[in-house]
């Protein structure tokens, strides 16, 4: 077994009724690069980005990355197949809350009102996200701005796979 | 006892730190006209906007309306003075999620990241809420917008509280 | 409005399955009691004990009392008829705590698995609960005894609602 | 990275202040036991029992086993050392219900309030408990007896390691 905690990254976004064609195979390339860095990677365990970066995860090498569905339900049976590990919550989308609690970092791409509302407690838990802009929802809309004034410079832009992974190689 | 369940209305806005004193006045006044209305007010049991409503619902002279603070913290210690009943969650923040399932609408007065996390659950759970147009903060910003292109038409500008209250009226 | 807030005492016990007729009675005479003394009774919402004490409150003549609902669901429309305030939590079986957690003291009658879940709480968190001893379930079991060496003293058996009644004024 | 999601087994039972050396001795050779297996563990995150079947699993060999601790809190500073994933909750004991949901079966070593706690929510969602009998606490108490008239034979007395781990593969 690994002793060394590894970083845990959470990764939100659209589900699969606002999840393009394009933004599932980002989130599929983007899950296989984290998990080729080793992180744990946590998320919501359902479709669209969530199903894309579990996905993607599973392609990697790594033996020491895992991947780690956090869900609203109270069983495991409407989770996505890619997922490691399962913490069925039974608490409905508070569980949003224990998502971001349960992560490090974060990592925004797309989505609708789940996904600020995931990037709104990570402003009151004073996370950092790290934003996709080459996209819709609300990762592209609410990157590099700030959501109020009692804090700054949590929500941060980026453009590709290699910049956010030299980004969070910096945060370590 | 009253043995009709009265409409419960969720108050959501600015925290003691970015509640103006405008903002303050106007929530006293809103909490006291909606009591007058006779209806069960809920808000987060803290300051600011929510500290006001409550306030100014104590004020009212009708004998059925009662104000509820669902609070984040596992005691009552540290809530606002003006709440007749209070709920000690003990989930912190994930309370947002249960004011928001609690309330039959919504007003949102002002208010940073908590605000917005509560109008995007709102979102999520399907309820209406009138946001405040005439203020600084996320009620303002969001007022006839729509968060995704799921649903439409669930936050509604208003300006002052006649026309809230009236709103309210048609929408029992 | 009533500015000085209420004692806010928890019912719990058995759900419609496992309360007997002779129970159900009890428990509606004993909300009937507590709405009389004017106060704010809380309880889970559903069947069984909980809806007698809601029905039994609702008899009251004295204005100041509420009965209030703690749904494990997020919506209401499977709660019991008789609650004056609805806060439908859906965080599931997690608002146990939250029942407990708002309640200053707690009655338990008779009940199951959900019962002995709260009362383990209430002596997690240090709150009284007077134990009914005179029925079966587990608060007659529980009566008396201690959970664990860390406390003592926190069950206190009790035999009808005068008993009950006038130990909750000694508590104020 | 495994793609087989393996069994997520919760480990419950006491915390620091009752919990003995023995007891301590015994939670640290299972929780070694179980990650031989290659099971997931899951347990609070705190100390006594919880740490040590942490502490234990690390000494396994098995690569394939993880040990996640499921805390109140919502940081990661006061949980134990041994925890290779960290979900800070921030729910409280609320906490106890994602615990149980989260674990495919359990199993109690002694424990108090809390672990009673635990058994009557496993009950409440029908997972299998098995129940520690050679120790003090509520593991023993509680070892083949039916907690209500609504289920029964969920918990399970054993009273070694080899006999548990017999069971979790008959379980399989």
């Amino acid at each position: 077994m690994t002793s060394k905690k590894n970083l845990q990254i959470g990764i939100i976004g659209s589900n699969s009724s606002v999840c393009s064609k394009e933004l599932y195979t980002f989130a599929f390339n983007l899950g296989k690069a984290l998990a080729d860095e080793g992180y744990i990677l946590l998320n919501g365990g359902m479709q669209g980005v969530m199903e894309a970066v579990s996905k993607g995860a599973q392609q990697s090498d790594n033996k020491n990355s895992r991947v780690i569905g956090i869900l609203p339900f109270d069983h495991r049976e409407t989770c996505n197949d890619y997922l490691d590990i399962v913490i069925p919550t039974g608490v409905g989308f508070a569980r949003n809350a224990i998502l971001v609690l349960s992560s490090d970092i974060l990592i925004a791409l797309g989505g609708g009102a789940g996904t600020l509302n995931e990037i709104s407690y990570a402003w009151q838990f004073n996370k950092k996200v790290f934003c996709l802009t080459q996209t819709e929802g609300w990762s592209a809309k609410i990157a590099d701005t700030n959501i109020d004034h009692r804090k700054s410079d949590l929500l941060i832009g980026f453009k590709d796979i290699s910049e956010v992974i030299q980004n969070i190689r910096n945060h370590e």
